[in-house]
């Protein structure tokens, strides 16, 4: 059984690669929740949603996430009403976060209401998220703190990033199976996504990376970095801000107290000693999912190295 | 000032009317606030909407409640994902309910929030909600105990009505304004609405009843029976099982307590003295609203006869 750590948009493609060559009982995917927000009294999940949609097929090509072909006539009236606009919130979209919240409210946990959204789309593939809680990730920028959802969306990723908060995360646990999927798994796969925003979060849940030391299975990470360049979205830029290096090599640094395996792309070869001297064994090959064969050929070729 | 007692879609049209006549500063409508529903974790005021939209000129005019080419991707996707899709909620209609619910859990009132979302969609009449208090309307039938939405959307009325149970009713009080408006009146004018689910509700507000007699201002309720039938909706259905007579003069007698003038429809002239026994007066004219020259005709014709 492999067990995937999983962000959004990134993560979904190897996801969907996997789900080609695995069946249900072989794959067990960890959401990230730290994105989650909670606006105009729905709670919303952008990451579960958007591996919930891929999986089922709903996704939108052009974006990754949301719902293919989907309206928005309910945010136009919403704008029309004075209310807040900024979050693209589709029709169909709104569906899955208004029965999400009322699940929530009537007492099931985000565990339970994530199985049965998934169930309902079709969805087979286990898909857990990190915690029931809810811990959104706040950015400490130079224009104040925003939520992760107003720095992202709203504000486009414009003011400079000076530390994270994983708020409530001292009080959270791990989702119930979680643990249990991490030591029976076969492999821990950390997907291709951002390590502060999509990867952290799980991190920062107690108890987390112990389990990532403790368990038997190899613990992977493929790099969401490649030529220097950010695969998708801000990985680059909080890089920098932060002051990593934009390198592959800060992926593996930040990974590397519980990290056995990094997989980095055949086009940035030359860094693999940098990353071998942090006692990462280090595998090579093309990580950059464009098609549908490149997804299935990483999710392959990890499936081989492993 | 005119005040207007309110339901739904037959209110709405004699206040389309009386708009057409009157400015804002002439006329204030309090509107039922009791077949209001909590659904999905929203607040949901069909009366109040059906008013609002229908002065703002987006109501639907084929239905005469709902925005008029609304879609319905939401209610779909949700019905899809095993949610309760019974009560139609379009698109653009679903922004209002959450619009609301927001400003609602933000701690302002239904007064406040309704004058908000009125102001929003441009309509300058004042629409007080009968009550800040959240007082859902049950149906007790032979069914069991059913929210009024669910008796009127989901059962379509089938189920035989035995009582009406205005919950939650003894701790509310009128809205602000409510008093006031009444007490400083020219004439009070009871729609044309259900006696029992639309205007029931307004009277059953501990107080309102009492603001009616003490009021200098004359009360006049406009018959929602023609003929033996009820213009639209259960009204006669209602009163059946209730055991009145289909008749006017059964509105009358339910108003009796407090009404001055009944206006019957010319078709029912020959009702006109059982009604006057009651001590009410009684004035005759076409009540059927079908063009929008109706409802002002009988505006008109109510304004003249004040």
């Amino acid at each position: 059984m492999i067990v995937m750590l999983a962000g959004g948009v990134g993560a979904s493609k190897l996801i969907l690669g996997f789900s080609k060559l695995l069946g249900p009982e072989q794959l067990t995917i960890i959401g990230n929740t730290g994105d989650d927000i909670e606006l105009l009294g729905l709670r919303i999940c952008p990451d579960l949603d958007t591996i919930i949609y891929t999986l089922s097929g709903k996704v939108n090509p052009a974006t990754g996430w949301g719902i293919g072909e989907d309206s928005f006539d309910c945010l136009q009236a919403l704008k029309s009403l004075g209310g807040p606009s900024w979050f693209q919130l589709g029709d169909r979209d709104l569906a899955t976060h208004l029965w999400r919240t009322s699940l929530l409210r009537e007492g099931q946990s985000l565990t339970q209401v994530t199985h049965s959204i998934g169930q309902a789309l079709g969805v087979q593939y286990r898909l857990l998220p990190m915690t029931d809680s809810y811990v959104p990730t706040y950015m400490v920028t130079d224009q104040g703190e925003l939520h992760i959802q107003e720095y992202l969306v709203r504000e486009q990723c414009r003011p400079i990033l000076r530390e994270l908060r994983y708020s409530n995360i001292e009080q959270a646990q791990p989702a119930p199976g979680v643990a249990e999927a991490i030591l029976k798994a076969e492999a821990v796969v950390l997907c291709p996504s951002n390590p502060f925003i999509s990867i952290g979060p799980i991190l920062a849940v107690p108890g987390l990376q112990e389990l990532l030391v403790q368990t038997e299975a190899p613990v992977l990470a493929v790099t969401p970095i490649v030529n220097q360049r950010a695969l998708k979205g801000p990985t680059a830029k909080m890089l920098k801000e932060l002051a990593y290096a934009v390198s592959p090599t800060s992926i593996a640094e930040i990974y590397k107290d519980f990290l056995d395996v990094f997989v980095l792309d055949e086009r940035d070869w030359e860094l693999r000693e940098e990353i071998e001297a942090l006692q990462i064994r280090v595998l090579t090959c093309n990580t950059v999912m464009t098609s549908m064969e490149d997804k299935i050929n990483l999710a392959r070729g990890l499936l081989e190295m492993l």
